[in-house]
């Protein structure tokens, strides 16, 4: 029985060979000094097939942020991050790109600047920096953009309206975009409690209905898409969302599909965000 | 920083239980006696949401086979066969049904008869019995179905041929349907090469082509579906598969989608699997 | 020249006689007497492919509305119905079903009762019956439908909140749910306003905000479906909409594709709602 | 009434000029002179949204083929392909481009070359060169591409095969390849034997068989795409043309899709053909 198991397991190893060869966009995890934080962090990367062979090609980068109680792992691991990538990709639907996942769930859980932990400073001033200095990036706004699910869909939405100068696209999943009293929320939790002032400080639909004039200017030069799903407890907030940008004047594209606050719905968001933020990406440079 | 974590794993506990509560169809693995493997043989089975809570109704099963260098677990595991199914049910394209993940990867590795190890044999004599004893499944045919990938694609094709009176449905994924020299099997291997051996035997297409008018007749009376990847090494074999259905005028429908042998493929098959097996089921029933 | 024109059109002739063949699912134009309205209503119904050969059989049957400025035609010409009901149900997304178009365009255009044109009681009292002893219709509630666009969602959404004991489903797409002042409508044309005053009178929103307990515990025992485009001008009275029924407690799905107020949305909306409708007839008649 | 009917006719033109102001792009219906076939060849030209606006901008171009029993009108009046294009293009999921129909079905019925009827040769040798001139196309390979069903998939394979160094793109819907007797075509009729004969002679799988292995090196520059429904009639010839590709190396995309030869599938394949071929010009002009 023993042989038997071991050619099962060369069996297995050689097929998973052959299936790598087959497609080579790989992640990468790492991790980068961050002097704001005061700690390393960690961070994954995508870099699609031609990456390696092609030592001069550069790639436009899309930031792809997780949710709360999650990690940067959470896209590769749970979101299957690497195959949708590949798949895409391959049938040409998007163009290649490099995707960076960041890690906003240890230590301190959210994307937001506090006293104490200023990851908001860290994302622009330290990360976006750092991957465009190691990586073969297109370093400028109309080769970035941002996404993300839940917590990191707020994270996306409030990013692209600090610094519209600094993404194409912004794409958000399922986005928390404010404080909720959710009941699997524990009220009396401190660190759930300060997490939760923390986002309701950076509440996206506020922050866009008090937009200015010239700031809604900026904000069109942004393409804002959202994804929530039918069942979704993000659903409301979202919508909220979507009749401030009306309401502003600022173009978006919105799509509801069958779903909830699952990895199966944000999983199937990839289908939708990678191609698309590639065709923006294109637009712009094509013009 | 202990706290925190605490907390934190807390909160992902929490969120977990929430998500769960939201759907209740489960998978669950079990194992079965076998006389006549001389073994216990475990499987996964896939109980929909009404199953605890409605004592008395009875379900239509499928049986979903998995591919070579696999166990009962990769549809649960690799295949997300529990939130697919879920999501597909909730959103009523498919019914409620049992599905049920046989393991035929572990000591022997294949689904045919074979001297020694007759595994056909067990499927039809006590799993499907044992499961229908066991389970509160509809034990006929028309709420009987099978499907399965690459050598469970095979497996799918040659017992729907094999009895075409206990199936309303089959359903293939980038079948393995005959021996076929891929750069990742190993022709030096003795095991490997039984194997090959043995899936020759039950060549899929050999067995539609020299099917007498009589049988022919029977295997009108199956629904099939043939779902293959335009890059998937597969995909010749089942376009012959497909001529030979074509040649014996027995109806049948294709998916020809872009993409590999990967489970990015075949996740996104569960998608049109179980919608379309779910409607042969009511189009057999409501007649 | 004239000869080969003449071959030519054989050759055209020829190939719809073919097409003809292929599947059967009809369209028929027809007209009832209204003793209510005091005229003539014509409508067109869709007969599927078994209708014909199949005396015995009956039928579930969807009532599809058409939109403001449109009549009975407009499905089965702008919206292409017939070739998209047999494309759907030949594949068996859909059970075979019978599907009414009704008029409601010309003389006056809308859904609702007025002192002078009673519509809604024709629809009720005259149409539904007409329609139920005059075809092969399972003339009961779990086998009845209605869906509709534009003016016609307004009239899906109003006609089973008033009769929520007729439909299993009610699917509305893009509807015009009350008096809004689009750029398109002349607010001095007197027909016009009164068009905008009784569809005020019939707010599908307000109707749903103000319905009583009881009215909501029926409302229940109907499946909600709204498709709306993310550009479309009824947007935002379709979430409100959404937001009445998140508020009563009523379980619903919602479709947020990519487009406007345009037949290419319909037309793959039908899609949608065909296969929807179908699982619901389903799922109430195999409990 | 008569009053009732004029507000009546004048609310859906106002309407129609409402949804005709949301999106601009806009099919026209042209002629220009053929010295080769020495008549007037009509042809219609999609001109997306900036074209009028945009006097400086410059587009690539898709030469979009009818099929048999057709003419240039076939994709504007049958194929929606105004409503279509502005769709997909609005969402970005495709570029800006030049969509030319060709008439190919008055007079004589085909796009190849014969004594009297030299249609090919006006093709590359007049059409092109004239649309180059007369609208704002970029003149090169890069934004060039042909498309076309049925009879017109024939031609776009037989065509790309003749000039690989005038198409980025090869994209076959439902294509009738070689002579088939098919029921609906009158075997005795001397004007069908004469176009079967032409079309024989154009065997596009033979063709593909027989290329050179410099021939096949060029073949490798188009982007080949074929879609075609698993119960269309011409889908053993499309899956015998993959199977040339494939034994001549030469990498495509395959998609089969539930449907027949029809409307329906043609129409939904513009979704798939204009994003592909829109993301096969970004790819080649991105490196």
């Amino acid at each position: 029985m023993k042989k038997l198991s071991a050619v099962f397991l060369v069996s297995i190893l050689a097929f998973q060979l052959y299936a790598q060869a087959q497609s080579a966009g790989k992640i990468e995890f790492s991790s980068m000094p961050s002097e704001i934080l005061g700690v390393d962090r960690e961070f994954a990367v995508y870099l699609p097939k031609s990456y390696q062979n092609n030592p001069d090609k550069k790639y436009p980068v899309l930031y792809l942020l997780h949710g709360g109680g999650d990690t940067h792992t959470a896209w590769p691991e749970k979101g299957g991050l690497e195959a949708a990538a590949n798949q895409i990709i391959d049938s040409k639907e998007s163009a290649e790109m490099i995707i960076v996942c960041p890690e906003a769930g240890k230590i301190h859980m959210n994307y937001f600047n506090d006293s104490e932990w200023r990851y908001e400073d860290y994302f622009f001033e330290e990360l976006i920096p750092y991957i465009e200095s190691n990586y073969r990036a297109i370093p400028d706004k109309n080769h970035r953009a941002v996404a993300g699910l839940s917590m990191g869909g707020g994270g996306t939405l409030v990013y692209a309206q600090h610094h519209p100068e600094m993404f194409a696209a912004a794409f958000a999943m399922s986005g928390y975009l404010y404080r909720m009293n959710l009941s699997f929320l524990d009220p009396n939790d401190p660190e759930t409690e300060k997490r939760q002032q923390i986002v309701e400080r950076n509440n996206a639909v506020k922050l866009l209905q008090g937009a200015s004039e010239e700031k809604v200017k900026q904000l069109k030069t942004v393409d804002w898409f959202i994804d929530c799903g039918d069942d979704d407890f993000t659903f409301t907030p979202n919508m909220e969302f979507i009749a401030a940008l009306k309401e502003q004047g600022i173009p978006y594209q919105l799509r509801v599909r069958d779903g909830g606050h699952t990895w199966e719905y944000w999983h199937s968001s990839l289908y939708i965000a990678l191609p698309h933020i590639s065709d923006v990406f294109r637009e712009l440079t094509q013009k």
